[in-house]
């Protein structure tokens, strides 16, 4: 690594269908260099589910700390749960040199904008609405009402698209990966990342 | 192509010994993607040099001309002489979908950013200033005096690299010019760039 050597914060979100999580599964699969953010939440596990893998499980009071001493990177409450990504976790792989993906959705990742504005944001989509409707259609799982909300929930997150940095076309999962691979390497490069890098170039160039 | 279609424009500037020429060269021959920019000048062609390729040769009042009717992305003067790139040219290979390279130095570099702010700017550097007095000094044709005062126009420009987009060390020629390539194909998918997918996708949607 010729960087600054601490990872780049990336938050990756999508439209229902574009296929977010297929994407960074194969990051995670192909590259060395990426973390997930583990998600904490007030919800009880359920069986199967793993302390700090699939969540860090907290109580209610426990989550309403971590929101008023400033815990963390973004929260919500959803059907009567605290969902939200604790800092710790996040900075502590971030300064061991990983790149840490939070998989999360547009409100989320405008307060960790709002905070960090440093914050890499992409933007996963199909290639087309009549691509979205298709894919939804296409899991045969759900009743057409879901899939019409769903549709109007991913109108309503255009809105949001302006404060991402990239919007990736997700019309081929391999090439859809390169390119995010891509996006978040040369995020390395920038000038702000180099600042360290920078001014020892300065430092380094007055003796002369 | 996913994208709009239009080209990036970038502009490559770095320090003596960054070796910009050799990735320019590599970019150019390894990908068919770029074009770079041929310039003008009013100076007066030399034995081989070929209208259109080496530069677009002007008569000073041409060049003048040229100026006054903003014809020009930036220009300036050396020795006498008029150079400058001409916009018509890089406009025309852009809309063809070409990746237009601008190697040009710093000054030229903040005249385009201010007229086009859309513009991405990369600056290539040695790993840190005893490479730099090392590759200049490895050329064997400059007096030390020669190298002094290139040593110290490097520290000045170091004062417009927080202007630029992104710093590339130029450790091994390989990975920087692949580098450079990730960063100007990323630029291809950042939200300004894509805004005509973006308005497609919420008109799109908004039918649902």
């Amino acid at each position: 690594m010729t960087d600054s050597g601490r990872g780049i914060l990336t938050i990756v979100s999508g439209f229902a269908g574009s296929g977010k999580g297929t994407v960074m599964n194969k990051l995670i699969s192909e590259h060395d260099n990426y973390a997930l953010s583990v998600s904490a939440t007030s919800r009880t596990p359920r069986p199967g589910e793993e302390e700090g893998k699939s969540y860090f499980f907290k109580t209610r009071e426990q989550f309403e700390d971590m929101i008023a001493n400033d815990l963390l990177l973004e929260h919500a409450e959803y059907v009567g749960n605290y969902y939200g990504t604790p800092k710790d976790f996040v900075f502590a792989m971030m300064d061991a040199g990983k790149d840490v993906i939070l998989e999360i959705e547009v409100q989320g990742a405008m307060q960790v904008k709002k905070k960090y504005p440093d914050t890499l944001l992409i933007f996963l989509t199909p290639p087309n609405a009549d691509e979205i409707y298709r894919r939804l259609k296409g899991r045969g799982a759900e009743t057409d009402e879901v899939i019409a909300r769903r549709m109007k929930r991913a109108y309503e997150e255009t809105d949001f698209i302006k404060d991402y940095d990239f919007l990736v076309i997700n019309d081929n999962i391999d090439d859809c990966t390169a390119r995010v691979h891509d996006i978040i390497q040369s995020a390395h490069h920038t000038v702000a990342h180099e600042s360290a890098v920078i001014n020892k170039l300065i430092a380094g160039l007055k003796k002369y």
